[in-house]
C-alpha cells in the first residue's frame, strides 16, 4: 500500500475542480424534496446517483439502505486498518422546497455558475458540503490508492424533515457505524477567512396550530359579526405567545435554559454582529430581540420562537368576501441545553390551548423534535480539526455555537459515544432555506483540502482509535 | 299584440322546467372568474352565450358591450309601449373562485343536481338568480309574444370584484338604461316559506396588508431571534384591531353610523336568529360579537371587519424552518349608512400604519370600496313586489336589511333616480362563495313565477311610468 500523501491528494483535488463541478452540477438537478410526497422518486433517484457515485471511487462497501423513510446510502473503506483511526462523515443529500416563483433568479433545480458561486437548492445545504468529503476521499484514493484513515459515509435523505428514520436506523447498524470520530459539514461561517467549528447545535420542537371556526367557508356579508373569524383569532392566539419586551410568554419555557457563564458570553462578543451587520446580511429594517442578550447570543445561544407560515382563507388575486373556515400557522422553537423538545411541546400545547377562546376550536399538532447538543471543543478530534483549517483552508477557525439544529447530531454523539466535529463549510450568506441558495467555488475547494488534511492529522492521532 | 297573460306564462314556465335546468347547467358550466385573469376569455365566453341566448328569445336588442373590464351585456324588450313602465334588471354572470380541492362533492364546474339542488360555482350567486328574470321574460314572449311592461337587461361581469367598470359605464349610458324600477335578484332569504325583501345592503372597504422584514426568507437557525418575525408582526396588529368586549378598535371608525331606531330593532327582531340556528347554520361551536347587538343586527345591520384571508412563508406540508421575508392579510369591513367606504379605509391605513413596529415595513392597500344602501318599502313598486310574492310565491315577503353588498345598487338608485327591488330567490345557506354552492330547483320555478307576475303587478301601476 502506497503511503496517502496529503499532498498529492491536494494537486489532485486542485486539478480536478472542473470535474467535481460538473459532478456537483449534476447532483444539485436532482429535486431531491424529502418533505414532499410527490418528490419520493426524485430522492430515491438522488440516493441511486450518489451510491453509484461513491462506488467508482474504490471504497470497499456501498449500499442504498432502506429506512422506514427514504433512504440512507451508505459506503465504506477500510483500507487503513485497524491500527488507524476511523472517522464517520455524516451528510444528507435531501432538500426543501424551492421554486422560482419564490424569487428565484433561476431555475432552483437548473445550477448556474455565476461570479464564481454555484446557484441551485441544495447547494450549500448540505449537497455541496457532503461532496467536499466524497471529493477528498477520492482525492487519497486516485492517488495514493489508498487513505491516511478508515472512513465511513452515513449519508441520509431526511434531514430536512427532521430524520425521522435516523435514529433508529444507527440503533440498528451500531456495529457497522463504529467510528473514533464523526464529522459533519452542514454549516457555516460569516466570512471566507473566518472559518468556525461550531461546538454546539440548537434543537428543536416543531408545531402547527389550527383554527377551526364555521364548518366551511362563509359569505362574510350573510354571516360576518356573529362568527369569531378563525383567522383573526389565530392572530390573536399568536400575538399572545410574545411578552412586551420579547421574551417567549408560554409559562416555562426558559425553566430548564442552562444559564450562559460569563467566560462563554466573552467568547460569544468575539463573534458578535454589529446592528448594521446584521441589517446588511438580512435586510431588516432594525434588529429586534430580547434585549438582555447580544445578537449573536440571540441568533445562537438563546431559545427561539418563529411562525414558519400562515395560511387562511383566499390569498390569490383580487378580493374574496368570506370568513375562512380555519386558520394554520407552523411554528418552531430553536432550544439550547437543557431543554427536552418533548417538555417544550408540552408547554406550547398548554399555553395554546389556555389562549383558545370557546369561540374556535383550536388544535395543537406536534411535527417534529431534535435534541440541543454541545461539546467540548479542547478534545483531540476537535484540536486536530483546527489544525486542519489553519493548514488546508489557510487560516485559524475560532469556535463558536451554531444557532441552526442538526437533529441527529446529539444522537450520533451518544449512541456511538464519539465526539462530533461540525466542520461548516458554508457561508452564513449563502442563503440556505431560501431564494438563490448559493455554495462558493473557492469554499468547495478550500473544504476539499481541509478534509484531505484533516485526515491526515486524525491519523497522526493513535489514542483515538479505541479497538 | 295578444295581450299579455301571466297564466299561460306560468304554465309555460312550469312545463319548460327541464329545458330551463338544461340551459342553466350549460351556463354553470363556464368559469367565469372575474377576480383571475387566467380566466378572461371564459369571462367573456359566458357574455357571449348570454347574448346569444337572449337573442333567442325574440327581444329587440342584445348587444355585448365593452368595459374598460369585462363586458356588459345589455338587451332590451319595449314592446309594452311608453304607456307601460320599464323594469330594468340588474344580475351579474361572473363568479368567485372555486376547486374540487376547497372542499367541494363535486366539481364546482360540472353540475350535478342531487335531492332537488343543482350544485355549482355561480349557481345562486347569480347566474341561477339572473337566469330567473330571462326565464320569465321568456315565458312571456313565447306565449304572448310580448310581455306586461318593458324590460332592460343590464347583466355584468364583475360584480364579485366590486363593478370597478359598471359606474362608468351607466353614467355612459343614461338613456338607454332609463327605467321606472330596477330589479335585483342577487340575495336571499332563511327558508323557502319565509320569502324576503331586502331594503339595505352593506357597503364594503376591502384592503390588504403587507408586512415585510428579511429580504428574503431566512434560515431560522441561522438568524431567527434578532428578526421580528412577519407574520408574527402581522399577527400582532390585526389583534389590535379589535377591543375586548369585540368592538373594532380603529379610531373613528363607527362615528358615522346612524343608529338604529327602537322601531327598526323592533322590526330587525321579528328575524332574528337564536344562538342555536346561527350554530346549526355555521357549524361555529359558539356566537360571537357585540354583545350590544342582536345577531341579525351583527350579520346585516352593523359594520363589521373581517380577515378574509392570511399567507405567509411555508404551508405546504412537513416541517420549513425560515423566518418568512412577509406576511400578508386581506380584510373586509362591511359598512352600513351613513359610513364612507373612503374614509373607512383612511382610518383603517391610519390605525394600522400606528400599530406598525420599526422592526418591519408595513404597507396598507385599497383593493375595492362599494357604498352601503337603504331604500324605504313603502313605495309602490316595493309593494307590488310584496302583492308578486304573495300569488307567484305563494307566501307574504318580510322586509329585511341584506347584510352583503352588491356595490352597484347604491349607484342605479342614485344615477337613474329609481328604486331598487330586492327579490332574493336565493337561501341564506346556498353556500354562495363556500364550497358545494347550490340552489334549489323548486326555489328556481318558483323564482321564475314571482318574476312573472311582478311583471303584471308593476302594469298595473302607470303611476311609476315618468315618461
Amino acid at each position: 500500500m502506497t503511503t496517502p500523501s496529503s499532498g498529492a491528494a491536494r494537486a489532485y483535488s486542485r486539478k480536478n475542480g472542473e470535474k467535481f463541478l460538473h459532478e456537483l452540477i449534476e447532483m444539485l438537478r436532482i429535486p431531491s424534496l424529502s418533505g414532499d410526497p410527490a418528490h419520493a422518486g426524485d430522492v430515491r433517484r438522488m440516493a441511486d446517483w450518489l451510491a453509484a457515485h461513491v462506488a467508482g471511487l474504490g471504497v470497499d462497501r456501498v449500499e442504498v439502505m432502506e429506512t422506514a423513510g427514504h433512504p440512507v446510502v451508505y459506503a465504506e473503506w477500510l483500507g487503513a486498518g485497524p491500527a488507524r483511526p476511523t472517522v464517520l462523515v455524516y451528510g444528507h443529500y435531501d432538500v426543501v422546497p424551492a421554486a422560482l416563483e419564490d424569487g428565484w433568479d433561476s431555475d432552483p433545480f437548473e445550477p448556474v455558475v455565476r461570479d464564481g458561486k454555484i446557484y441551485a437548492r441544495g447547494a450549500t445545504d448540505d449537497k455541496g458540503q457532503l461532496f467536499v468529503h466524497v471529493k477528498a476521499l477520492e482525492s487519497y484514493l486516485k492517488t495514493a490508492g489508498a487513505a491516511p484513515v478508515n472512513i465511513k459515509l452515513l449519508l441520509e435523505g431526511e434531514e430536512e424533515v427532521s430524520s425521522p428514520n435516523l435514529t433508529p436506523f444507527i440503533k440498528a447498524h451500531l456495529e457497522m457505524l463504529r467510528a473514533d470520530v464523526a464529522v459533519v459539514s452542514d454549516s457555516s461561517m460569516r466570512t471566507i477567512d473566518e472559518p468556525a467549528i461550531m461546538h454546539s447545535l440548537r434543537g428543536m420542537t416543531y408545531i402547527e396550530v389550527e383554527v377551526r371556526g364555521p364548518r366551511e367557508d362563509l359569505h362574510s356579508g350573510l354571516w360576518g359579526g356573529a362568527v369569531h373569524n378563525p383567522a383573526l383569532a389565530l392572530a390573536q392566539i399568536l400575538a399572545r405567545l410574545f411578552n412586551a419586551d420579547n421574551t417567549i410568554a408560554v409559562p416555562g419555557f426558559y425553566d430548564d435554559v442552562a444559564p450562559l457563564t460569563a467566560a462563554e458570553r466573552e467568547m460569544i462578543a468575539k463573534t458578535d454582529l454589529s446592528e448594521a451587520q446584521y441589517k446588511q446580511s438580512t435586510g431588516v429594517p432594525a434588529v429586534w430581540g430580547d434585549a438582555a442578550y447580544n445578537i449573536r447570543e440571540r441568533i445562537a445561544a438563546r431559545p427561539t420562537l418563529d411562525v414558519n407560515g400562515l395560511w387562511s382563507g383566499w390569498s390569490g388575486p383580487g378580493p374574496k368576501t368570506i370568513v375562512p373556515a380555519k386558520a394554520g400557522a407552523k411554528i418552531s422553537c430553536r432550544l439550547v441545553g437543557n431543554q427536552d423538545p418533548h417538555r417544550i411541546y408540552e408547554l406550547l400545547k398548554a399555553h395554546i390551548e389556555s389562549l383558545a377562546p370557546p369561540t374556535v376550536t383550536v388544535e395543537v399538532r406536534l411535527i417534529t423534535t431534535g435534541m440541543p447538543a454541545l461539546f467540548t471543543f479542547d478534545s483531540p478530534a476537535m484540536q486536530a480539526a483546527a489544525r486542519a483549517y489553519a493548514a488546508g483552508w489557510g487560516a485559524e477557525p475560532v469556535f463558536t455555537r451554531g444557532g441552526g439544529s442538526i437533529p441527529v447530531v446529539a444522537d450520533i454523539a451518544s449512541l456511538l459515544g464519539i465526539p462530533v466535529v461540525l466542520m461548516g463549510f458554508g457561508l452564513d450568506d449563502d442563503g440556505l432555506h431560501s431564494p438563490n441558495e448559493r455554495y462558493s467555488l473557492e469554499m468547495f475547494q478550500r473544504g476539499i483540502e481541509t478534509a484531505i488534511v484533516y485526515l491526515e492529522e486524525l491519523a497522526q492521532l493513535p489514542g483515538l482509535t479505541r479497538r
